[in-house]
């Protein structure tokens, strides 16, 4: 009847279209969680603008708001809110009053709460379908609800609510998606037990901004402008910014579980990331095509530790936690609620290029924005005070996707006009002028090309319309959150126990969140200023030598990742004086897992290691061909060896794989490695030798219960390994023991078994191989994680 | 006599020396060409000023000027000069007056012309040190002459005016030192022949320059702030100007055999360049060490290429020589009067810093600067306009030695504020306080440091203060100058027939003499104006390819530099398009020498090469171990593969040296490599071979005379060269000739003959083995430059 009603009165008004185009079907709307803030603030909204866009579009719609309230009183709500509706300002006000009307017509509230709820509404779905003799296009299922809510709803959609065949589902779905890996991973398993992935709709609402939405249809516009440009040898860096002056005040039970790293970096500014740095695809409108190309923007990003944030705490949030939790005085928060990031790409287009990741809450301002800054490789010879004040290729080049707020309160794209004039949209953008006094970024606004949106859009009317378009890009599909929460997860374990430096909040804050990048990693320029200090405030100092010993021998031990970083800048200064004392410097490396994270700190964190100077050689091999992802040598390849410039004369694998085959006794590699060594290390001395340490007390590939390289004169030699692949090629006890230097590493919960043993046992090479090596002349260093050391 | 009635007078002056004192000797002063331009604008007064401040010294003193002009008029000329020496500010006029008197009659004027006027001068010095019963210090003869009369000047010091035994010898020496390497080493090997290295004291005034002379101290007091960032990974860029606004007018017959870089690149620039990237000797004084480290930095210098600078002329230039030297109407002249030129040391401090020198005459401005412009590392999180205005990282961070004039107008040491205070020495530098409306360098001045001399000195009075201190860290030694030139040479001779952008001349040049970095090279940023293109200027168009054939095969050709881009780019290209088709890329490279330029253009032009996916093999090898330098993969390493990214496990040299020895036929090395590339290379079948030609027709390591490797199953072969090494290892042809591609590379007179010979003769491989080279179902592609080509 409603709907009948709502038909007839669309053919009195002019450009409204005809029975015959509502062919396209009918699509019905539903809203849970239809009375709750995001839904007042936004959705309603955005539904509404849906309904005047496509009222000619060819479907018909009906809007079901839902919640738990019964449903006298949640009509009453409801229609409130739909009372308060705003025609938007280029709608002419006489079809937007009607369109309104109408709106309101096709609008109706349901109770859902029960089993039952769900069977009468899709009942009542059906029936009407049925009556006015509509074929039905779709259902939306949008979830306005706390992420507990989801499973139940999902369940019920999934078993009562499912349109027909040939009608599609979209459920419509809102952050938080999980709050680490693990979770987020659980979560998507539920949903993915009722809902095929291309059901689901993820909203990131960044993806509605208009423009991040905007940067992959720039780049591809643009791109004979952007092709020679857009990678390491012209980025100097890259900022993605967003800024609030708010804080967390009467969101703290949300807050204090999330903080700013899962509430804005993970999802907001990492689609963004993601945006800039993927490979173009060829079609930048396809969903497959741009999943594609994030998920493989995501491998290449470098991994993340510690001190590759910069984390701080506004003052007054321990004390809103502390009373709008009801948590005890003097509570201690380690929620970050300022966050500054640096990611780097290992891709061939982006290494080396910085790109920093900033927001935080109570700051001096609100704005957000992504900020490409180009490399000036031009030199002007023309003094600066005399120089035409035009295109000077001295001048900054900048683009600048200016999400909102801020000094130019619009979204815009910036271009320096020293780059190039770009191609845009003429429909959806147009250029528009600034205030001429204004400058943004160091520069005046009229340096800039600059573009502002022709109709200003809400996140949600745009997001909202992609979900009516069935616009997959515009949403987070699982691979894609799952890619992301796989990248953020170890650092947001790394850092929660890291002090947050505190800040006053706004104006205040000066130069005190000002960070800078060393070698790498970031850190705050300035020294917190004492006043600032929370007394009651825990600093557990993160890095500690235990001053004592292990086997007789010096022990270092940190937690892990502080240890490696101490490990690799003693190999380093041992091999800066090595290489003074003697020119050369002859290192053999152990293969497994542990020294992985050692190769990787020294490959990207050790820029003055005398690389050119230094033998690498081998302290065991699996018998696979080097190339195999098995290899020992692979690893230490992929991992170190590519990123630095040992010379490749310097480079020793052990010879596994000779004549085509894998330690055949009869090639003699064992023989031959150990010429190699004698013909180039002085006594066969090796400057420093880097072991591991299994569970089972083996080291290097020496293995418990055998005799196998323990003693005799054989410094090379072939060894089986109890795990495959069997075979291996190690260095003998006697020639380790050579060494002038020998490092252990251990690692880990699971090498505390081990560790605690050892610290018993004496001499026992046959049992415990490890416990055999005792340099004759050189000195032993054990470096224990706290995990290893103490369980 | 007159000495005598000096050292009278000398006693009534306060602060003047007792006789005792003047027991550290006599010192003779010869001034040759007294009475030219240089002797009259600096060295009279620099003389003057040393007499000033040493009259104390304890060194007694007589200045000799000589000329050739006969006494008389020679004389007059003189004293007219001297009458006319000013007293500086900071002397009591009363005592400056009273030394003038005593420095002119301590002067004498002198015609030296023949052997005889140098006997007599000689017995005149001896004669007058005899009566005052004066023990000889030394001599310093200054030659303030053309260079053409060094020689024999230098010869008649040598045999009639040398010093006793006991006293020292020092001849100054002005430049032009040669006009490149060839010319300086003469003139040096000349003077060599009358002069011990010791005795040779060569001029470069921008030594004498107070703020270019602070360099090194500056480095040497401020270790502590430099240490961590004097390198390649803090600093962004330096810059080293000399910009003047007069031209060349009236020094035409100077200028036209020079031009810019010869005048002021070669020498003023490049010293400021050695100062700022030599590794710190621990003694900044001492010659010796401040030498070795220039001569070090000078070898880590990268070959500069003819597009390593820009070039231009100002348009009055052509009409000035025209006239000044009576050209023909129509006279083109090559001589630069602006260069920007960008060098790249790859010593691990500097290796990927841009340094750009830049010099030219007829500029908007009079200024000199070192200006080194650190990289940004930090965020700034708090909004530029709500930024305190004080110690923010995000500001430019630079470190300026200013020479002189331009907007500052005194030389001067400026630090950014936010990098750290400077120390400087207290009694010669101290702060000084700006104009603080200046900007400079694109900040206020009171965003720097500054200090200024607290006495500002001519670079000539400098100069001759430090011949009188024997200090010769203030000079150009003959290696240091050999190295320079060593450096300059190929650039000069590869811009001989450049084309050069005209430009208007001072501020009309506006953006016209721009300059940026593109991969390595340098070039205008703007396109040269048609109005300013001279229609008579001859603009050699210096690419073509000539579009012939050679042997039947496509053809290449053009001068050797750009041939080698060329090829470069079209090793590239063949190596993106294979591995787009098949994933990898075999390239397999000869030895030799022509290759080398090749390699280094790889290694520094083509980022985007695939070199991940490409496999390195070599065509031919000597038989030594690789890593001797006579090895072609040693070659290969140093120029190309230390410095690109390609997997270890993607490198397959020859192995030439197995079990300890060298290619002995028993060893295999020739079968292993060849199943080595059975097992890798699909079909064997490389996708570009790269050949070069010997001037005996040989190709790889085949060569004429020998059945060896030209035919037959056998793959890779132990060949014989007629020149040593004598042992080879080499494709064979017919494995070569199963290539997908192969190309050709012929470069040099030396290989006209063979060329030509080659153009004529069909398939003779047992006489010339590169006429076998023919693809079965490859393409052949020819690369010759002109001087093999055309002879």
């Amino acid at each position: 009847k409603m709907l009948r009603r709502v038909l007839c009165t669309v053919l009195f008004v002019g450009a409204l279209p005809s029975l015959a185009e509502m062919s396209q079907g009918h699509i019905s709307v539903v809203l849970l969680g239809a009375t709750g803030d995001l839904a007042k603030k936004y959705l309603w909204q955005g539904l509404f603008q849906l309904y005047m866009d496509q009222v000619s579009s060819g479907h018909s719609f009906t809007f079901h708001g839902a919640a738990l309230t019964a449903l006298e009183p949640g009509q009453r709500l409801m229609f409130d809110v739909l009372k308060k509706l705003a025609c938007p300002p280029d709608e002419p006000p006489n079809r937007c009053a009607v369109l309104k009307d109408q709106f309101l017509k096709l609008s109706q509230y349901h109770q859902l709460k029960t089993a039952e709820n769900y069977t009468v509404l899709n009942r009542e779905i059906e029936t009407l379908l049925h009556q006015e003799g509509l074929k039905e296009a779709g259902r939306i299922f949008y979830f306005s609800v706390p992420p507990f809510a989801y499973t139940e709803i999902a369940r019920h959609i999934n078993s009562s609510c499912r349109p027909p065949p040939g009608a599609w589902l979209r459920v419509v779905l809102e952050k938080p998606f999980g709050h680490d890996l693990e979770s987020a991973q659980q979560l998507a398993a539920e949903l993915r037990s009722f809902f095929r992935e291309e059901e689901m709709y993820r909203v990131d609402h960044y993806l509605g901004k208009q423009a991040v939405a905007h940067i992959l249809p720039f780049r591809d516009q643009n791109r004979q402008f952007l092709d020679p440009i857009w990678n390491r040898h012209h980025v100097e860096r890259v900022e993605i910014v967003l800024k609030e002056t708010v804080d967390a005040k009467g969101r703290s039970s949300f807050y204090e579980q999330y903080g700013v790293i899962r509430d804005v970096l993970q999802n907001h500014l990492t689609e963004a990331l993601m945006f800039l740095t993927m490979e173009l695809p060829a079609n930048v409108s396809s969903a497959e095509e741009v999943l594609q190309g994030k998920l493989q923007a995501f491998q290449s990003l470098r991994g993340l530790e510690k001190n590759s944030a910069v984390l701080g705490q506004y003052q007054a949030y321990a004390s809103q936690v502390q009373e709008e939790l009801q948590k005890a005085p003097g509570y201690i928060s380690t929620t970050p609620t300022f966050a500054g990031v640096l990611i780097h790409s290992d891709s061939l287009r982006w290494e080396g290029v910085p790109f920093l990741l900033t927001s935080g809450k109570a700051l001096d301002e609100r704005v957000g924005y992504v900020r490409v800054l180009f490399k000036n490789r031009a030199y002007c010879t023309q003094s600066e005070t005399l120089r035409d004040a035009g295109h000077s290729q001295c001048k900054a080049k900048q683009i600048i996707f200016y999400i909102g707020h801020g000094a130019l309160n619009t979204p815009a794209v910036l271009v320096s006009r020293n780059l190039f004039r770009p191609v845009m949209p003429e429909g959806s953008w147009r250029e528009a002028v600034g205030q001429s006094d204004l400058h943004i970024f160091g520069q005046p606004l009229t340096d800039y090309y600059m573009y502002s949106p022709v109709k200003e859009r809400d996140a949600y009317s745009v997001l909202i319309s992609n979900i009516y378009h069935g616009r997959k890009d515009f949403f987070i599909t699982t691979e894609n959150l799952l890619a992301s929460w796989g990248f953020w997860t170890p650092l947001l374990d790394s850092i929660s126990h890291q002090p947050l430096r505190l800040y006053p909040g706004g104006m205040e804050n000066q130069h005190l969140l000002d960070f800078e990048m060393v070698s790498g990693e970031v850190a705050f320029t300035l020294a917190e200023p004492v006043e600032l200090l929370n007394p009651n405030r825990l600093m557990p100092s993160d890095y500690r030598t235990i001053q004592t010993k292990f086997r007789q021998s010096p022990l270092v031990s940190a937690w892990a990742e502080d240890l490696i970083s101490q490990l690799a800048s003693d190999i380093e200064k041992t091999a800066s004086r090595t290489v003074a004392r003697s020119g050369q410097f002859h290192l053999a490396l152990s293969g497994g897992s542990s020294p992985v994270v050692l190769f990787q700190r020294l490959a990207r964190h050790h820029y003055a290691f005398p690389w050119k100077h230094t033998h690498i050689w081998l302290v065991d091999e699996r018998c696979v061909p080097l190339s195999d992802t098995e290899s020992n040598f692979f690893s230490l390849h992929n991992h170190l060896l590519q990123s630095v410039r040992v010379p490749y004369f310097n480079v020793h694998p052990m010879p596994v794989h000779l004549n085509q085959r894998l330690c055949v006794e009869e090639d003699r590699g064992t023989e031959l490695y150990a010429k190699e060594i004698v013909a180039l290390v002085a006594n066969a001395s090796f400057d420093l030798v880097v072991l591991g340490v299994g569970t089972d007390g083996h080291t290097a590939s020496l293995f418990p219960q055998s005799e196998n390289g323990l003693r005799g004169a054989q410094s090379v030699v072939l060894t089986e390994s109890p795990v495959k692949p069997h075979q291996r090629m190690s260095l003998s006890l006697p020639l380790i023991n050579k060494a002038r230097q020998v490092f252990v590493l251990v690692l880990g919960k699971g090498k505390h078994d081990i560790t605690t043993l050892l610290s018993r046992v004496g001499y026992e090479p046959r049992k415990w191989p490890v416990s055999g090596v005792s340099p004759s002349s050189g000195q032993l260093v054990w470096y224990v994680d706290y995990e290893a050391l103490l369980g």
